[in-house]
Order: structure tokens, then C-alpha cells, then sequence
């Protein structure tokens, strides 16, 4: 550990996986992930942290400034050692870890390769978003809609590190509002082919130099489509016309990039304005039907949300973990015992209360965060074991906790890196520490891939509602379940009475929307779409933190010992700080979102 | 307005000042004020709004990146068009302002001072530290703790601008523990003068190239005083040896910065290390006397205290008004009443529910701060009126204020930046609008002049035990006053009642940990002084809100019409929307403190 580099904490990344998950024996009756065992499961985590620490971690600082470049001719310059490091993953087999075999992967579960993941982005954010953009091009182009003509290789050739996938969604006029995608693709002699023009904004990735070639995947609009997203089709774009046998062609296709946003923070990471046949022609194959643009890119973009769940829970175990040694390590003030004697012994600050408090929120969000965005990728896998009920079940569960991880882990993690800098005190706020650019990298977690305003939308307007609220139930149930598990160790009355509190909240709550809703007042329930989802994120954690400490219990009375009896003990912490400290923030948002006010609604104030 | 230029309220301004707390009438019974009429004020209030947009403004940007530079020999360049707008400042009698006319000022009310220096601070925070250090330093020079040498010229000097000032407190080994400092103090053949050896760090200005000289107000240690804070004197270490008429001479005093700090934000701020006598004579002139230099940095502190609490409501003011004009500019979606007609009409996105919550949230907490900020200064001012009684009452409600201003109104500052950011969406990422810049400048607000933490600690272990409670009381009554006078107008029964909650909620709290302390358990009782701070803050931005609507209600039953109406419902819908929305916050974090959870200070958890 160090205040200064990376640190990963594979010790709760293991608890996490083959202690509350058991994912090294659960997995045994998924058919796909029979053959692995914990022992390939940990030397792929051994790996990756090695890698992380290594190989990505290195990158972080010199590529914050001054950051990726562009030449104002098309062309975008990496920080030094980004393509290095890019096809050091790709060799290590980390990039393909979560694809099939038959694509040239190892085929891990999700579950698994989150736990690399998470090592990889917490190393260095910025890196990160575009092996991450790789990944979910690649599985995108896994399924049915990707075009014929690349079928055959398209895939391998990202696993081979030949080509870079990115996601182009937003236009200066179209961000939120996706639906009013104005970029125009024209049919061709050719059925599968179109001529696109217009231009793409903040696309992450845009042009590189990673890799020679790169597969844009862009929404557009045929001439004579519906308005609004159904009238969007979605299309492969590459940077280099591709020959039959796979191979970049030295053809260069009309996709360049016009400029780079100068940013807060991911400064590695080029932002680019994508201009399509602005000059010349832009060739796109069609992903899937005309129209059906948004139902396809909702893969890439699931995937891409989830990711940045990751990076919240990455990015705030990084600060924490440098916090905490900090704390171990400065010296200042004496403890609060001799606090009157000017000449008592001057103590490491992880002894004064008000830091400990600070460790403790910050250790408790963090690892709560770490149980949720695993437990999602983990019913991703095990929704693989081919029984259709159980799959939609689980699958259920994901849509339901895609947008609390995006949105919810992404408030968290921005609290816990300014928590961090507080920690570090006027040494937090400088260059010398890594917890300031931690801060600012992570305040783009809450805006892109949907703000977390839509995640609030989605969460409310679409999930909450599906199948007449069925998804909540399902949650609600899981809840029960993981509260009377706890409650039969009789060990965790507090938490378990705190946790059940905060669900009755969380349950009145949505009913009250619902009733909102009901009676036509939309605006009304969707001004509370935000504090919702926070609440609802809130009680997710509180959840995951009661599940661990259920499972540290059961450890403890098997008769845990030395640094294992520690490492359960703070889990125990964890439920009982998260129930007293975190949970009644809860109470408030059930109350003020039935408080049902709409003052700022009034016509005129903002006008 | 704009949403990349700077915009400042003077509407808002002038209903605190002149409504609100009718300044104008009400100090015509002080003597030193007598003879200001509302003219006065508003012209000085316009010429600060001028000068801050026209003059400062430009400089926030620049100023940024690359900020302030050291060359290596001692010598720091400040960003370009500082050193004029400094003069600018001076010649246009602002940064005299608030000093008597004795010294060259126009001895103007503290209120309207800082109504002026809300202005200039959030124009660009990192320019108005120099001048906010220099008025610090000439207030100081004021009291009978000036060195006899210095005062017949001292403050003159410094409102001329041919001075500078710093405050010199923190050592690497120094920083929240004051009493730690190990910087020496050698006496002399003259009584008054020491040399001095160390190092101090953090200096904000420590060198600069605005003025021809800097006077640094430095403490030190004599090397046979008491250990801890009692050992402590303070001195004024001139950079340029002074002559006995006040001018400069060329002699070089020995107090060189060696080094600059590398920021996330405030770059134009030259964050100093200074280094005294380390290659020759430093020399320094004890103010006040020795072993009483904490007490005399006191004064300085405070100020200083308050001023970071100027700077959340300012940065946060210049943020929220930044937001609020790009919402109205920027079209994206439609109405949420035509969610499902694509081909609706598009609108600004001033007109979506989440996005009024988010206007709504910045609006009512930086208009609460600015009421807050302002009643300190106005009750500095009262202070001034010959009654001794009303005099300790009144300074001693300022006493119980200052942690909570420099506190809670640097957090939420940051919370209203952050969500301006998020308004602005991935734009306010970038560096195209200011939002990004405001966000990292006001991180350090929670950090600097005591981090938060000992902001909290002050308050709690400190100020809420003087006299036996005495001046929470007096702020109870205070609280309670104003509830009577808004419940007379019988048309704020929602916010009075939710207002009278929150009080109790604070007074339980403060009498649990009251019983805590009394019980022996410091401990626990100082772990919950941050959230104890959190709960005040929020309720005193409660009463604040209440109050400023109150008086709108008067108005608006006097007959207000057009802008003014417009103006004055904006306030009853601040209040109801803290009410709802923010107060709650208060109920969750009572509990949470009278739940006593020690967790975090477990044996083992952080070691």
C-alpha cells in the first residue's frame, strides 16, 4: 500500500467472489464455466492486478497533462505509453479474458473479468475507456446485428489489438435527447451499405493511435425515417475500408475527427467531434433492421453503463486506499485522550475520530459498491445455466440495477474521491497525490453515458413500471431473503431492523409515484426521478453491506483468526456504520420525495 | 447574464441588504455609519460589479492555466493582468473600502464591504485571495498589535498597494496542528525584532509581483517558550527591509520562497513555500507579545474564516447564475407533457422538471448562504454602536457563525458547483464554460483556514460550550424570533413547522453530545462534530430561508408588481422547496448522531 501509487484490494475482491459469491463453486452448474476453477480464477486476478500495477497504473499521471492530442489534421496522439500498454493487455489475453474461446478469449464470467476490470480502470481511468469501448464493441458485434461482411472477423481482430471500437451517439444537438440524432445515412446500391454525413460529438476514442484500424458504431437516420428514435438505424463505421479477408486497407473512409474537448479530468481519453463524409464518402454497414437503431445500441450502452458503475467503485477504492495510508502514515496532533498536553506524543491521524470517520464512510460505500456491481455481473452469469424462467428472472434484476449502478455508484465514487482529498488535506488538493485527479476524473462518471438525471428517468419511468412493477418485486423478495438470513444468525439486530426500515421507506415510496403517476401528474413523480434513485441506490447498499457482514459472521463463528478475523470484523463495521450513518440519509429522501413538492415548478422562476 | 461569463446578483444583493436587513436605515443609528445614505451604498455596490466584471472577470480563465510561476531564485510571477487589475483595485478605493478614512479608507459597514467582496471574489477566487490576504493583513495592523515601527505607515502602505500581505501558519509538520510549529524566534539587541529560521509552507502569495513589498504575518517559536500553542508569538517579516519613513529599502530580508505548489484549482494563487533565514538574516517584529501569537492570529483567522465562507457563496453564486442562463439558452428534447410525440415541439431545458429540481437546489442554498453571510457582517456592524451588552451579544453570535460559515457554505458551495456541472452536462465538463474551473477552485474552500474538520471541532468542542451554552442559546432565540415573526404573517405554516422540527431536532442533538461530554466520552462526542456542523448549517440556511421570505411576503402584500413579484415569489419558493427538500437532511443526520455509532473507532480497523 502507498499514498502515492495504486493500490488494489484483492483481498475483498476474493471475499467478494469466492467467499459471498462462491462464484468458483456456483458456477460449476453453468455449463459455459464448468471447466474453471478458483485456481485459473486467481491467477487471471493475480494477473490482472500485476498488469494494473505495473503496466496501467504508470500511465495515470503522465497521461493527465497534457493528455491525448490532436494534430488538427484527423489525427490523435495517445499519451506516451498508452499503445504500449494497450497491446500489453491485449498479449496478456485481459482484453479477450470475458469472450469465448471461439473468438480467441478465455471466456471467464462476467463476474470474473469485473473483478479485472475494476483492477484495470482504477490504475488508470482515462486508459481504461478505451479497452473498455473495445470490449463493447466486440460484444456487440458477438450478436445477431453485426453485418455479414464482418462476421468473420470482426471480433478477432479487436481481440488481436488491430482495431479500436467507439460508440457515437451524441450530436451538438442530440444529447440527452438521443432521438434527435440528425446524422443522415443514405441508402446504396449496395443493401447492407450506406453514405453517411453529419457529425458526431464526445466520442471517446474518436480517432487513436492504439491501433490501425478503428470501428465507429453510429447512429443515423435514413431519409425518409419516422422522427425520434424510431427512426434511427445503427451502423458500422471504420476508420480504414476493410478487405474481405479482414485485413485495413490503406483506404481511408470519410470519418475524421475535427477536434478534442480540453476537460477537467480522463485527459488521456480523446474526446472528439467526428465529422462523417464532410469531404469525401463515409461507408456505414447497417447493425441490424433500419429503425431498429436504439434497441441495438441499448447492448453497447448497458454494457457502457454498467462500466461506469465500474469506474465509480474503481476510481473511489484507488482514493480510499491512498486515504488510508496517508493516515497510517502522517503524523499530526497528539490523540484526543491528551488533547490538554502540549507535550503528549503526536499520533498518525487514522487515531483522530474525525478521520476515522471519514475511512469509515469512505470503506463502507466502497466495498458495498463492490458487492452490487459484482452481484450484477454475476447474475449475468448465472442466467447462462439454461433454465429460461431463471434466466429472465435474473436478467430482470440487471435492467433494474443497471441504472442505480451507473448512477448511484458514480455519486458514490465522486464522494468518496472528495472525501479522499479531505483526508489529505492541503496535500489533496495538490499534484503531489493522486487523490485530486481521482476527483476530477471521476466527475464525468455522473454525465456520460446518459446523465444520471435519465438513469433517474429510466429507473422511474421504464424500470419501476415494467411488467406492472414486477422487476421491484423481484428486488423486494431478494431483499427479504438476504434480510432473514441475517436475522437468523440473531447477531445483526440493529442492521437488520435499520435495513428493513429503510425498504419499508423505499417500498411507500415507489408507491406514492406510482399513485403520482396514476392520476396523470407525470411531472410531478418525475421531479422525484433523482432523490429516488438515490434512495433506492441507498437501500441497495445497505443491502450489500448486511449481505457481507452476514457472510464475515458465518466466517467469524467458523473461527476466523489473525488478519481474516480483522478483514471480517470490518465488514461487520461496515453494516453497522453504513445502517447508523448512511441509512437514515433514506428516511430523508422517502420523506421529501412524499413531501410531493413542486415549488420549483412555478411558472416564471426560471424564465 | 451568460453562461460562460461571469454574472453577478446585484438584485439579490440589494434585497439583503436593503430589504432584508435595511443596512441603510438601520446603521444611520451607528455613528461611524451615520452619515452613509443608500446612494452611497449603491454606487459603491455598482462600481464593485463594474470592476468585477470588466476588470477581474478576464483574468479568471487565464489565470488558470498555467497559473502562477516561480522561477527557481525566490521570485513568483502572478498571471497576466493581475498586477493591473490589483491597481485597478486599489485606485478604485475597494480594497480601502472597509478601512476607516483615517488610514486613506471610506470606512463603509462590513455588510456592504462584503457585498463587494462577494463580487470580486467570484469574478475570479483565485485573484481575490491576494487582495482578500492584504485587507486581512491591514485589519490586523489595525489593533494594538502592530509593531510600533510599522505604525505610523503600515495600513496606508497596504491600501496604497505598495504592500502586500500573507498569512504565515502552516509548517510541513504543522498544519491542522498549529501548536506544532517549529519555526525559531531569536531574540535580539532590540526588544522588538527577532531573527527567524524555518520553513513555512502552503503560503498563499508567499511572493508576488503585485506590490513592490510584502509584510508576512509569521508565527513562530522563541526557543525557550512552552511547548504547543502557548509557546507561540507572531511576527511581521517584511520581504524588503522598510525604512524609517514607511518606504522600502533594497535590503533583501531572508525570507525566499523556494518552491510552488502544483494545483487542482486556485492556479493563479501562488501556494508558497518560504523559507526564513536559511542563507541569511531574517528579520521579524513581534506583534503583540510573546507566547501570545495565536490569540493576535486570531483576528487575522477569523476574517479569513468568514472569507472562505464569501467564497462558496460566490463561486457557488456565479456557478448557479451560469447554469441558469444556459438552461435557458440551450434547446434539447421536448416538453415532458408530449414525451411520446416526436415530432413536439423542442424546448430550453429550463423547462424539464430535473433540471428545475437542480436550479431550484443551487438557487435556494446560495441565496440562504449570501442571507447568512451577509447577517454576520451586519452584525459586526451592529456591534459598533457604543451598547456594550449588545455589543458581547452580537459578537457573540458572529463567534458561533464563523465555523459554520466557513464550513457549511464551503460544502455547499461545492455541492452547488458540482451541480452546475451537471446542468451543463458534458459541456460543463469542458473547459468551454467556467463551471469546471469554479468546481476545482472551490474544492480547496473545505481544506484551507482550518479544514472543515477543525471547523467542526471548534464549533462543537468550543463554541457551543462557551458560557455554558450561551451563545447557542442566543442564536435559539434568535431562531425563535424570526419563527414568531413568520408565523404572524399566517402564510407559512409548511415552512415554520418543518423550520421548528429542525430547531428541535438541533437542540436534542446539542444537548445528546452535551450529555456525551459531560459523561467523559470526547470521543464520541467529536466523532459526530462533522455532522453536528452539517445539521447547524442546514438549519441555520433553513432559518435564513424562511426569513428572506418572510420579508418577500411583506413586500408582496405591500403590492409588488412585474420583476419585482416575480422576484419576490422566487423567495417563498426558496423556502418551501429547503423546506421540503433540504430540511429533511436535518432529521436524517439527528439521528444519525444520537444513534452514538462508534464503529469507526474499533480497534484494528484502520491500523
Amino acid at each position: 500500500m502507498s499514498a502515492t501509487e495504486y493500490t488494489v484490494d484483492l483481498r475483498d475482491i476474493r471475499f467478494v467472489l469466492f467467499e459471498q459469491m462462491k462464484v468458483h463453486e456456483q458456477l460449476k452448474g453453468v455449463a459455459r464455466y464448468a471447466e474453471f476453477d478458483r485456481e485459473t480464477y486467481d491467477m487471471m486476478l493475480d494477473q490482472a492486478a500485476m498488469t494494473a500495477k505495473d503496466v496501467i497504473a504508470p500511465l495515470n499521471k503522465v497521461g493527465d497533462s497534457p493528455g491525448a492530442s490532436f494534430d488538427g489534421k484527423g489525427n490523435v496522439t495517445t499519451p506516451p505509453g498508452y499503445k504500449e500498454a494497450y497491446h500489453a493487455i491485449v498479449e496478456g489475453g485481459l482484453l479477450a479474458a470475458g469472450m469465448s474461446p471461439e473468438v480467441g478469449g478465455i471466456g471467464l464470467p462476467h463476474v470474473v473479468d469485473v473483478g479485472m476490470h475494476e483492477m484495470l480502470t482504477g490504475a488508470c481511468p482515462a486508459f481504461a475507456i478505451y479497452t473498455g469501448l473495445s470490449r463493447a464493441t466486440a460484444n456487440l458485434l458477438q450478436t445477431e446485428f453485426c453485418p455479414e461482411f464482418f462476421r468473420p472477423f470482426a471480433i478477432q481482430r479487436i481481440m488481436a489489438g488491430d482495431w479500436a471500437g467507439t460508440m457515437c451517439l451524441t450530436e451538438a444537438g442530440a444529447g440527452t435527447a438521443v432521438g434527435d440524432n440528425r446524422c443522415r445515412a443514405e441508402r446504396t446500391e449496395d443493401p447492407n451499405v450506406y453514405h453517411l454525413t453529419g457529425e458526431k460529438i464526445f466520442i471517446s476514442g474518436g480517432d487513436n493511435d492504439l491501433t490501425k484500424n478503428i470501428v465507429h458504431v453510429v447512429l443515423a437516420r435514413t431519409s425518409d425515417a419516422k422522427p425520434g428514435t424510431a427512426g434511427l438505424s445503427l451502423f458500422l463505421v471504420p476508420k480504414y475500408i476493410v478487405n474481405a479477408d479482414g485485413s485495413s486497407s490503406d483506404v481511408r473512409n470519410d470519418a475524421f475527427v475535427v477536434g478534442i474537448e480540453h476537460k477537467m479530468g480522463i485527459n488521456g481519453s480523446a474526446t472528439c467531434t467526428l465529422a462523417l463524409g464532410a469531404n469525401g464518402v463515409c461507408k456505414g454497414w447497417r447493425m441490424g433492421k433500419e429503425g431498429q437503431g436504439m434497441n441495438v445500441m441499448f447492448f453497447m450502452m448497458n454494457e457502457a453503463r454498467i462500466g461506469v458503475g465500474i469506474q465509480g467503485l474503481s476510481i473511489g477504492s484507488a482514493s480510499y486506499l491512498n486515504a488510508l495510508d496517508y493516515a497510517k502514515e502522517r503524523v499530526q496532533g497528539s490523540s484526543i485522550d491528551n488533547m490538554k498536553d502540549a507535550n503528549a506524543p503526536r499520533v498518525t491521524i487514522n487515531k483522530h475520530p474525525d478521520v476515522r470517520r471519514m475511512l469509515m464512510s469512505m470503506k463502507s460505500q466502497v466495498e458495498a459498491m463492490r458487492s452490487l456491481v459484482y452481484s450484477v455481473a454475476n447474475r449475468l452469469d448465472r442466467a447462462e445455466n439454461g433454465d429460461p424462467a431463471e434466466k429472465e428472472y435474473l436478467l430482470g434484476l440487471v435492467e433494474l440495477m443497471t441504472p442505480i449502478v451507473k448512477a448511484h455508484c458514480s455519486d458514490v465514487g465522486w464522494e468518496v474521491c472528495s472525501t479522499a482529498v479531505q483526508v489529505f488535506g492541503g496535500y489533496g488538493y495538490t499534484k503531489e497525490y493522486p487523490v485530486e485527479q481521482n476527483l476530477r476524473d471521476q466527475r464525468i462518471s455522473a454525465i456520460y453515458e446518459g446523465t444520471n438525471g435519465v438513469q433517474a428517468m429510466d429507473l422511474l419511468g421504464r424500470k419501476m413500471r415494467q411488467g406492472g412493477g414486477m422487476l421491484f418485486m423481484t428486488w423486494l423478495d431478494e431483499c427479504n431473503k438476504e434480510l432473514e438470513r441475517a436475522k437468523a444468525t440473531k447477531k445483526m439486530d440493529e442492521e437488520v431492523t435499520a435495513l428493513e426500515r429503510a425498504r419499508d421507506h423505499l417500498g411507500q415510496t415507489a408507491m406514492h409515484l406510482g399513485a403520482l403517476g396514476m392520476q396523470g401528474n407525470i411531472k410531478g413523480a418525475m421531479l422525484q426521478a433523482t432523490p429516488f434513485l438515490n434512495l433506492f441506490g441507498t437501500v441497495v447498499l445497505g443491502l450489500h453491506s448486511v449481505w457481507q457482514a452476514r457472510v464475515a459472521l458465518e466466517a467469524i463463528e467458523a473461527g476466523a483468526a489473525g488478519d481474516d478475523l480483522k478483514f471480517y470484523k470490518g465488514k461487520l463495521a461496515n453494516a453497522r456504520f453504513y445502517a447508523k450513518n448512511v441509512l437514515p440519509r433514506a428516511t430523508s429522501l422517502a420523506k421529501s420525495i412524499q413531501a410531493g413538492d413542486e415549488s420549483c415548478m412555478e411558472e416564471g422562476l426560471f424564465e
